[in-house]
Order: structure tokens, then sequence, then C-alpha cells
């Protein structure tokens, strides 16, 4: 998916919401543990009620690799449901991978080639030649960890290198990397005092942001210093809109949730 | 395993040599494409012609997560093989994973508990509460990045935090979190004279070494900075081991290349 068709599908359903498929088979419904595979029906019932208040579904891999064979077949299930049923949905591999470079292209035929996915995540440690095998995809986009969501982001990334923090060194030195034009970056909303500085060194890029609700974060804050002139943010939310009830209306209830944060996302985007 | 297990293993054989099965289809001999599972069929034979001469090995979950279901399969299966036939080897994961508290104890729980590897491989960059959740695990091992391999890690790694490079805030700060006894390290091979400065921070821990070989390191350089007195060091070779031949006799030609490295390591634990 090229990133103007992202852009328009945002525009059209006036979301730019990204649901996190983080499936955890001790929190979802007890009736769907009857199931042939209860993890891809439980993501195939939130995909069907929600698909048209969100414009990308975020599986994380840990949450499938957790259940070995039959993870990995309920992700693979996952895909190619999206990929066949809503073409028009971005998807993300949130698989924070890297590694030497031999390794990390194999990394991105694992997500980009053999899952289809649109994106994948990736940690910045290791350098550019850690990275770049996966831009070299075309129309496939490479999501990279600038300034997490969680406590440990001040154990390194906000340490200062001359006088500068490490995380905007890793913002800074990616945009000399080959094909850093299919670079994304995530930023974490609960550091939405953040955005503005960061939006001075990628003024352009997208912005993949977890940690709206259950990790704390703010939307209209995000807003508020994230947005750009293509939109330019992926507003994640996982456990807040897939676990919302567990009850045989489950997915009914998530479209509520996720309703909602559309409905804030229609507003903000009608003020701009 | 303990560490003193490992340590044990280490002394019988006089190996501190660790072999990586990163299994590329279009690298393994071309008569095994025929059997059902090349990559275990690959593997099996590796192993079974090397045990007795290395104390570790290590899949890099890359290579396996590129063929999807068969390669998540084939890598359970060596894994089991490992666990059944030579429970005297120290099992390390190659995964370099690391996300959110929640996320990282899925990671943990698919490396330790489904797949029951001794080992793990993570990435620091989200910091201590994303390391953590691995280490609560008894007798079970999290290898943290510090120092890689690749060229990639001058871009950040050895950049200077208030006078200290990255790597040794990453080894120092990691010392403080909790169960940071069953914490080693990734060190890379092409970095040896690295190695003084490591050793004054961790003089314990175990090392994993990769990049002797085909990335260039030199083991003597790497022993004389890095061993210590519980040896300390797990050597890393793939490539130049697992591919020393794409004849019949593949097997038998791995074993050879890694009966060099043995001796050579047996001759340097004779003169410490």
């Amino acid at each position: 998916m090229t990133t103007n068709q992202l852009v328009q599908q945002i525009k059209e359903k006036k979301s730019f919401l990204c649901i996190g498929l983080d499936v955890d088979l001790n929190k979802i419904p007890k009736h769907l543990l009857n199931e042939d595979d209860p993890i891809f029906a439980f993501n195939k019932a939130i995909i069907d009620a929600t698909h048209h208040l969100c414009v990308a579904y975020k599986p994380n891999t840990a949450f499938y690799e957790a259940y070995g064979i039959k993870g990995w077949q309920a992700l693979e299930k996952t895909i190619n449901y999206l990929n066949e049923k809503y073409p028009e949905i971005f998807t993300i591999a949130d698989a924070k991978r890297g590694d030497i470079g031999n390794t990390s292209t194999m990394y991105a035929k694992a997500f980009f080639e053999d899952l289809a996915f649109d994106s994948v995540t990736v940690a910045p440690y290791m350098g550019k030649d850690s990275i770049e095998p996966f831009l070299a995809f075309e129309n496939k986009h490479t999501i990279m960890l600038a300034l997490t969501s969680n406590e440990g982001a001040f154990d390194f990334q906000t340490k200062e290198i001359e006088g500068k923090e490490v995380y905007k060194h890793v913002l800074e030195t990616s945009k000399s990397w080959k094909n850093s034009e299919n670079l994304m970056y995530v930023v974490g909303a609960t550091k939405a005092e953040y955005l503005g500085d960061i939006r001075n060194i990628i003024p352009d890029s997208f912005l993949l942001v977890p940690g709206v609700g259950a990790q704390g974060g703010n939307l209209k804050d995000v807003c508020k210093y994230g947005l750009n002139d293509n939109i330019g943010l992926l507003i994640n939310s996982s456990r807040g809109i897939i676990y919302a009830s567990s009850n045989e209306n489950f997915a009914h209830e998530a479209a509520s949730k996720a309703r909602e944060l559309q409905q804030e996302m229609q507003n903000i985007l009608s003020l701009t």
C-alpha cells in the first residue's frame, strides 16, 4: 500500500485509528474457547465489527508466538483474512525486529512476503545496516521505534548524546538511510509533549502512536503536536477496544469503543 | 539450565563453541530439498555431527519465520530434538525481542515455555521494563545486545552519553535490574578491542560473541580480553560451519570446521 492510499482511506473514514490485535486466551470471551481457532475467531469478529471505524490493524507477534504453531497459524489466517476481505486496510506486524543485514532481510521476507503485511515495526539499536534491508521493499513501510510509551524509554532513549537525546539522533540519522521515505516512527502517546520537537525533525513522516487508553495517553494532546498536512498519525488502541467486554456481544462493545475514538478523531479533523 | 551446568559442559568438552543454525533453503545441499522438512533434516544432520564439539546451538528465528508455518514447525522440531537427545546442550533462541512489559512476558513464554529454549536474545532500546519480564524466569538466561558485530553498531551504540558510550550505559544500567544475574550480553567479535572495558563493567557475566569467521572476527583477540574465571564466553559461528560444504558429506565437513575451532579453544584453555 502506498502512503497516499493510506491518507485517502483516513480522509474517507474520518479516522486514523489503528486497532491492536493482542489476543490473550485468558482475556477473550470464554465461549470462543470452544472454537477450532479461538484467536482467529476473536480477531475475525473484532475486524468485522470495527473495520469501517479504523484504518489499520496491528497484531503484536508476541501474542501469537506465545501459542506456538497454533498462534502462528492464527496470525497467518488473520492477515490473509484482512488482505482478502478488507484490502483497503493498512496492516502492521508489530514485531520490533532488527538484526545484521542478511538476517533483517529474512525478517523482511517473513513479514512483507510470506505474511504480506504492509508494514513491520523495527528496533533501531543495531543501526543502519539492520534497517535498510526492510526499506528496500517497495510500497512496504518500516516503522522504527523512536520514543516508546513505557517507563523504560527514560533508561536510554531520552539520555543525551552531545546535548541531544538518543531518540532524536535515531530520527535524524535515519533520514540519511537509503529509501528512508519508507520509514514511519513509533512515538508513545504518553510522551505527547515531545511531539513538537519530533515534528521539527520529521515533519512529513507518519507516526504510529501507542499508549492511548490503557497506558494513559491523551488523544487531543497527541493531535495538537503530531498532526501534519497529511494527517501523519496512526493512533493505536489495543486493550481498551478489544477487551471492552467479555460477553457474547464483545465485538459490538469493541465497535462502540472504536466509534468513540473515531468520533473524537472526526471532531479533531473537522477543526484542522 | 544453570550457569554452573553450562560451565561444567564447557570444561568437559574443552569447547565454548556455539553453532548458529541460520538455515537458508538457497544454501543447504540440494539433495535435502526432497525431504519432508528440509530445514529440520539439515539441522538434525548438523547437530548429530557436531554436538560433541560445541556447547550451544543458536537458531536465528528470522530464518524460520521467513518460511512461515513450515519454518516455525522446523524450529519447534529442532528445539525438541535438542532437548530430548542432547539435554546437556545450551540452547539460544536468537530472536532479539523486546517490547512493553505485558508483551515481553508473552515473548518470554514463547521462547522459555512453549519452545523451551534455555535462553533468548533481546534488544535494550526500550529499557528496564521491556527486559525484566524475561529475567523473571528461573534458570533461563536473557542475552541482551550490548555491542553488536555489524557496522551499524557505530550509529548509536558507540556514541557517548556524558562521556560514556551508549553500550556501556546499557551494561551498567542493566546490572541494577531485578534478577540481573540471569543476564548475558552480546558483544561482537569484530570489536574485540572493546572487551577489556566491557569486562571491567561485567566481569562475571557470560558473553555471546558472534562475528568470528564470516564477519571477520578473531578468536584469539576475543579470548585475550574476554575470558574470565568461569570461561564466560560463548563464541558463535554460523555460516563458516554449517555451509562448509553443499555436498552430500556436508555434515562431516561442518564437523571438521567445528573441530578446528574447538581445537583452537582447547589450546587457549590449556594456556590459561
